[in-house]
């Protein structure tokens, strides 16, 4: 019988995180005058420890104790012999997932959530906000405040909040506060309210209030935190992937594919920087982000200087981007449904280390459902564009008679998203891919900022 | 630091389970007639080779190899330190807890649903039907199902249908096919809906829906399966305590109390049972069951025969029970509001091996949050009971400055009922206990059955 799981003990979680600075050529980001923004610019809305590690050369950062200790809730997660699948699809190659769906908010975002709540209690601070979307990082957050003894606001984007009331229960369970959002607790929510009552939100919207709450606290006792995109964001989750490499060295594997979902690109950098290393340093390896057809930001949209929020608050950030106001169409993709993507990851991509792909909603949840009916877990809407991927590779390797090794990231589980399955199951869902007119439309709001440089970091 | 988890590997998972049959004496169950059932009476209902297991004197029966490669899906299930716990209680115990919450379907039910499949599909069935209250049981059997291509069908009681439409969209993300009982599909469905058309259903009705649906299919290629009260039920789950026991050894440890919920009993008796050898064997233990003060059927009410549903299909069970037709109140207890308990818990109460506990809703739920936020996992409502006495434990070790080990189990997560953890941070729940008065008016039913003997059995 093969082994199904490869198991470690806590003692063998990772001491230390990745950095992929400390191996790339980057563009800084750009301050509103067009300048790169200096640490103290962002000190109202990051703790400076934090900032300090979002610049940090260092290639590898130490994990605090007291992180590890909480890591081991639910750390090292299982790699597991995805057996069942590879039997369904009769296929040579041999598939292996990180299990991140084991985490007590059911995915990778507490790898990050529990480091940046550590690091702000450090720094004095007694007050988190943030935003979430579909909730999973607002849930995550959550998590880690009650770890750690910290209020927790969480700015959730209303129609989320409407249609997902368990998110809101879970965050709340946690201690955390869920507010809808736009609220009456900000001048943003207050503006935007005056002007449209029955706005459903966005993601924008709900990003400017929480650094609003975060920057008008005059106890200066109150930080914002962001649950993917920026460097340190990206570094926390490396415990994925250095712990998937520690996983495959003891059975004598070393993968040929890597593949993860991207939307803001933690989950997915998570798992591929620690190899992303080693290609540089050599290995030949095929490393796959994958996002919506709905949301094409690394497939379709340029590399450019743009804004991560809708409101215009944060810096002006190097990345693929389809336009900070864009709106992606109602696709089920969580939060892959995000215009830009990581600085770190979007540069990768512009040197050919990482080849973008992009699925669509059928084929991403038709995946879903293979897989629920093989490997047992049911993943969550984001994740599936992962699999449609690993699918794909399964099947390509079988007509190549190749026995591939495939490494996936399975980034979460769908317990709080059933609405999608149920919908593809009764056919109701239908594919959304944009068209170049609108894509060019979207792009039109960056048109006057700023063009980063092509650097090539080999 | 001291370590959280303590995990074995796949090789590690106990290859027989233990029959507690073989360490008690029993009242048999009594058909119609009031004579023993015999087996082939059970036949159209349950495969013989399970109800050969059902009535097996044997003490180690081996678990099959099929069903060990699909256990390893999940297990070994993590044994944890309840670190966080101890430190906000200040308690001297060492609190350890089996993590069942780890399945896929979320809780411990599939330890039984795939081996009950499997034998079902070595005996050449080929379609399950079950039924289903809250939800577990009918993911349970629909995670399995799929595991081994069989069809699932699964009838569940109307009300819970509406309320939790992820429970639906679970079971048929994994293909089976989810009914809201009472159906048309059945006679009795029929009829119940023909005399009460805006019926919100019951066990009962959904029990014999599920019975009905088994039987009247002449192509005999269709089953029936239960989730809880059953000995082979019971049996399956003991890997749970077995695993428990094989991860103490390996730290050193052996519990002084062990505590698990009990509503048809299976969840604690998978737990309990290996160690109730070890008492019978002359080992002092302390070990409670603990059920809902709204449903008190070890606590409260008598040790009788009665029927298992309430549409009198089952054979008659020497149980405690509160009668066949008793509806508990509307607590958030899932599982556990059942008038009934497994025989086999029910005899080691008798006999005083099983000291049985009853917890209010609010201080179970109170329990749920504590937990919550600090070992970070949300519990089901029906863990919570358990948690309530856990927490009761520690603080008399405190009060009596003993280190005692407490072991208990973690029979699921309760992502799929937040909405109980909503109501009561809302302070909108109560509390609710029987009076003397309503047990025995529930208890009128089973007034003229025959009575099972007190048996001792050492």
């Amino acid at each position: 019988m093969v082994a199904r799981k490869i198991v470690l003990s806590e003692s063998e979680i990772p001491r230390q995180w990745y950095n992929v600075l400390a191996d790339i050529k980057m563009n800084p980001p750009l301050g509103p005058d067009g300048n790169p923004v200096s640490p103290d610019m962002l000190a109202p809305v990051f703790p400076m420890n934090l900032i300090e590690q979002e610049v940090s050369p260092d290639r590898w950062i130490d994990i605090p104790e007291e992180v590890l200790s909480i890591y081991a809730i639910w750390r090292p997660s299982p790699l597991v012999r995805a057996v069942a699948l590879e039997k369904a699809l009769d296929t040579p190659a041999r598939i292996y997932f990180k299990n991140e769906s084991v985490s007590p908010p059911g995915s990778h975002k507490p790898n990050t959530s529990v480091p940046q709540v550590y690091y702000n209690k450090v720094f004095g601070i007694e007050r988190m906000t943030t935003e979430t979307g579909a909730g999973q990082w607002g849930s995550a957050l959550s998590f880690a405040c009650a770890q750690f003894g910290m209020e927790c606001r969480v700015y959730m984007v209303r129609v989320s909040f409407d249609q997902k009331p368990y998110r809101k229960a879970m965050m709340e369970t946690w201690g955390g506060k869920c507010v809808a959002s736009p609220s009456t607790e900000t001048k943003a929510g207050r503006d935007i309210l005056e002007k449209y009552p029955d706005t459903p939100g966005s993601l924008g919207i709900a990003i400017s209030e929480a650094i609003e709450a975060a920057v008008s606290d005059t106890s200066g006792k109150t930080r914002y935190s962001l649950g993917s995109v920026l460097n340190h964001v990206v570094l926390h989750q490396t415990v994925v992937g250095l712990e998937a490499k520690k996983q495959l060295e003891t059975i004598g594997e070393y993968p040929d594919v890597i593949i993860g979902c991207a939307g803001g690109g933690s989950n997915f950098g998570g798992l591929a920087f620690p190899f992303v290393l080693d290609k540089i340093n050599g290995k030949e390896i095929a490393i796959y982000p994958v996002e919506p057809a709905a949301c094409p930001t690394l497939t379709k949209a340029p590399f450019v200087y743009d804004h991560g929020d809708t409101a215009r608050y944060t810096p002006l950030l190097p990345m693929h981007s389809l336009g900070h106001a864009f709106v992606p169409p109602p696709v089920h993709a969580g939060g892959l449904r995000y215009h830009g993507m990581a600085p770190t990851v979007s540069q990768l991509v512009n040197e050919g280390i990482l080849e973008a792909k992009a699925v669509t909603q059928l084929d991403a949840l038709a995946a879903g459902i293979l897989l629920s009916r093989t490997e047992g877990i049911i993943p969550a809407p984001e994740t599936t564009h992962a699999l449609a991927t690993v699918v794909e590779e399964a099947k390509k390797a079988k007509e190549e008679g190749k026995e591939k090794v495939i490494l996936f990231n399975w980034s979460g589980h769908g317990l709080l998203d059933l609405t999608a399955y149920e919908k593809f199951l009764a056919d109701e869902l239908s594919n959304f891919v944009l068209s170049d007119k609108e894509i060019e439309e979207a792009e039109k709001v960056f048109a006057e900022f700023p063009k980063p440089e092509a650097l090539k970091s080999r």
